[in-house]
């Protein structure tokens, strides 16, 4: 951030009064301009026993499998968010939304919140996020080409609760070091 | 939003190519300016079966009792930034973090996630944007001097779970229709 979007005129860092961290601070008209973490929703959609993954069309991890997810827009809540983000990558209808995993990513500055949910009916297919849509088994899901390693985690969770049907709200922080970051 | 935060120029209200909703582009440099829902982080801090409220020493609602409650900043964890707020809220050092209560508030783009928590000793204080801060029993609860209807409804929870010891983590959509938003 160069300049203030109120003004136009050049910030600069520093720490406002009243605070104890950096802040860009407008130079003409003294407004203070905060950066925060956002939040990204998605589904773990299921069909009976198997469950919907999408193949990227995007970068990064290009032609890799994930669950249909991506940022929270402004206006909507975090389920609605998620049911937006089935359908425009997997042109599936979101059903029964209920919450199942959240994940800390602090180095990237990113919150996940992860649904469990059903397909209103058996469609699905691709939008322009996406390759190719399709449901999986237990013993279909292409463990070594998932695109992150949240995504195992949770459908290996998944796969154990589903065994007892008790599905706890789970989370946990992702911390990957030094490693340059990636999105989801 | 007016201008462009990268290099000055003006920004303009458009759907870029891909996308399906009105964003400010600029009009030099072309970069796209989302504007995503903040994380509030808060605890929901209790010392035995007493709970700490502090009362707000800046508006809106200045007088009332609240948990220690703000939002999450960058490079930081959910329970980080709750327990980091509960410093600066209360003086108070929480321990044990344990993810209790979620609400989305759509109509301010907020996502509000509150953890359990005890104290690591029973000091507690005030911070600039505290009057005073102290812990109540149940019966001693000021409900008709809450600041906001999502502590009052977190802390009914949070008292009926106590009975069990069986704390769900619960998430509502607060939506409070054509009323104007009020923040937490």
């Amino acid at each position: 951030m160069k300049f203030c979007n109120q003004c136009g005129a050049t910030v600069s860092l520093q720490v406002p009064v009243d605070d104890d961290r950096e802040r860009h601070v407008c130079s003409a008209c003294e407004t203070i301009h905060y950066i925060n973490p956002k939040v990204v929703v998605g589904c773990l959609p299921t069909v009976g026993d198997r469950i919907l993954l999408c193949k990227r069309a995007i970068e990064p991890r290009f032609g890799m499998w994930t669950l249909p997810a991506g940022f929270m827009e402004n206006g909507e809540t975090s389920a609605e968010g998620a049911a937006r983000e089935t359908w425009e990558e997997a042109a599936a209808k979101a059903i029964d939304l209920a919450l199942y995993r959240i994940f800390d990513v602090p180095y990237i500055n990113q919150v996940y919140l992860f649904y469990r949910c059903r397909l209103e009916n058996d469609s699905f297919g691709i939008g322009p996020e996406s390759l190719e849509s399709a449901l999986f088994t237990e013993q279909e899901i292409p463990w070594d080409e998932l695109a992150f390693p949240v995504v195992r985690e949770m459908l290996q969770e998944y796969l154990v609760d589903r065994k007892t049907g008790d599905f706890p709200v789970r989370n946990t922080v992702i911390s990957y070091g030094r490693k340059p970051p990636t999105e989801l």
